[in-house]
């Protein structure tokens, strides 16, 4: 692609020019100066009590110094919507968009549009809808994100929301903080997790570590996917496929979803769907607030068709004060956190940089690290 | 012993009668006739929201009808402290006192003395610490538990708390609920599990489960103990034995306690104890309460040194409004759930009716049960 070789031609042109001060005076005044712009959600006070909080705006994934000092221009913000944003300063001459599930840059056909400049969108972490990426396909951009970054991090925060939910942690933490003590408040619904069936929807990468997670838990595990795992995972885990999602919806006592949010999964969890679950079903959800119906998921809730609701992903992000889900009954849900421990960060952090050195350097990215490449979607999505 | 010749006796002389309304009448007036008293916790509301529900005073183990029918006198109560309390009523003339470690009928001597009657001290449950097993022991009482039977439930609760901890779910959830929508606060001091040491003080039945968990998370494991566990197992789970306690604290980024509470784990994590424990770690103790030093753990929470501490277990239960760990910073903590699940509530209420029958007719409880026998406690609370 062309924005590749031109990068690729200046760093070649400073290679050869030997003194390193010298190549970041070339580089500023060189047409390979980028303006990069990064959407992150803020830290305030919370910056400075960890050395590794590279996440933040302040943090700015670590990349400050690195960048500046080969002559491009970094810019973080948190303002990102609204005409009147930090962001949209930015979007008429920005190369390159950065920014994380946590705290999304909604990048629509019309910012597209507007950015004339724009050759790159990075997704530090895993999950790219918050790009228009028919739009970015259509207008020759690359957009990629750091793919396994956190996906450890994910399946371990689904594995404890399933428990919290099993064993109806919260309204025992509620008891303790009001200065009550009931257990049979939470008796009479806390469960172990031993023996009861867990269902994946989606066994890709996090699905797949979730699924080796429970397994010392002597669960019934089912997974419904596109295709079947590794038939050696299958055996290891001793999870069951379930072609028809339908049909595997009513055996689950609780259901994890595990799938990107497409155009064909968004809503995906209406009113009729959830009707299909058991009564009583207990579901986690760190993928994608927009693949739930939210007004279906909070009636459910009310109703108590859905027993415990918890994950960390809503639509919009950040949640506003009147997200139902706030309010529901027997829900278990934080803000989008789970992939950005401080650990994730770290990871995305690097990865990021990676991706950066090679665009820089008209290098290919990792494969699996595509979401949309010359004008093409990865799979996940399409 | 004396009292199973009694009862033995009795049951064979019913066993010859032929009708079974004969029988009942007959047990009504024998000698073997019992006055088994029951102290669990009160559903009130929650009793008719799940027929499994019987770990409770209205559920009574389930054991109304069978021990009716028999010719037993069966009182069940939550009324536990004080000199008018509703137990202390039947302490004179008990035979069988049946308890449970989540509203413990705590058993001094005093009242053992008192108790003229009892033979039996069964805990619907494990862990026998609210008997004072000296003078159970010294006045030849029986005391036994369903040993086993929410051990799988435990283990899967301290995994819940030790990823809540690691994971920082307490303030995320928090700003749901208040409206609020900050990542940076919790992120900064949200980790994986994955790398992390994680070490459990006490490798019995229930360690041994958590460490069959945390086995897929990739953690580096430790385990004190007075024994090793069997090679297969430390083989299959990587753990690694630690023979000496005060060498293994410092090494932990998560530590869980998995001890009995007796005479010599009692205050046996005070201020020095938690001195030697790395900065920042956190604790899961969901043993029993009084094997810390409260007002130490308390203010450890609040100088940082300790960062997450949460468990089930306080001393005394249930736990005082003003109990400090209720405000201390970073707590997860729930009132004494972890072993009365649904699941394990009919585990050990069916081991407390094969203990009861077994006690009818004379025979041996399994051997694992007995906490205090002819004069000898077991070893573990040596």
């Amino acid at each position: 692609m062309a924005m590749k070789q031109v990068a690729n031609s200046a760093i070649k042109a400073i290679a050869n020019s030997g003194s390193s001060s010298l190549l970041t005076r070339q580089l500023h005044a060189s047409p390979g100066s980028k303006k990069i712009v990064g959407v992150f959600y803020k830290a305030n006070e919370y910056f400075t009590k960890n050395p590794n909080f590279v996440g933040c705006v302040e943090g700015a994934l670590g990349l400050r110094q690195w960048l500046e000092s080969q002559g491009h221009q970094y810019i973080v913000t948190d303002d990102k919507e609204g005409p009147d944003c930090e962001l949209e300063k930015h979007i008429p001459d920005l190369h390159v968009l950065i920014s994380t599930p946590f705290h999304p840059a909604y990048v629509t056909a019309e910012r597209i549009k507007k950015a004339k400049n724009l050759q790159l969108l990075l997704t530090a972490g895993i999950g790219s809808d918050h790009v228009d990426l028919k739009a970015a396909a259509e207008a020759g951009l690359t957009v990629a994100e750091v793919t396994g970054s956190n996906v450890v991090s994910v399946a371990e925060d689904e594995l404890m929301r399933i428990l919290i939910l099993v064993r109806n942690f919260v309204p025992g933490y509620h008891q303790v903080i009001t200065g009550d003590w009931n257990v049979a408040g939470i008796a009479y619904r806390a469960y172990d997790l031993e023996g009861k069936t867990v269902g994946t929807i989606g066994a890709g990468r996090i699905g797949k570590l979730l699924l080796q997670r429970l397994k010392p838990f002597n669960c019934n595990l089912l997974y419904h996917d596109r295709v079947k795992i590794d038939p050696e995972l299958e055996k290891q885990t001793g999870a069951k496929f379930e072609e028809d999602l339908d049909a595997m919806l009513p055996k689950c006592d609780i259901i994890v979803i595990n799938m990107p949010l497409t155009e064909k999964t968004r809503g995906m969890f209406d009113k009729d769907r959830i009707a299909k679950m058991k009564k009583g079903v207990l579901i986690v959800n760190n993928a994608r607030g927009a693949i739930m119906d939210t007004q279906a998921v909070a009636d459910a809730c009310s109703s108590g068709h859905i027993a415990g609701y918890s994950g960390d992903v809503w639509y919009p992000q950040p949640a506003p004060k009147d997200h139902p889900w706030r309010y529901m009954p027997n829900q278990a849900m934080t803000p989008h956190i789970s992939g950005t421990t401080i650990d994730a960060q770290l990871r995305y952090a690097a990865g990021v940089k990676d991706m950066l050195d090679r665009y820089f350097k008209g290098e290919d990215f990792p494969e699996q690290n595509y979401i949309v490449k010359a004008g093409e979607l990865a799979p996940q999505y399409r």
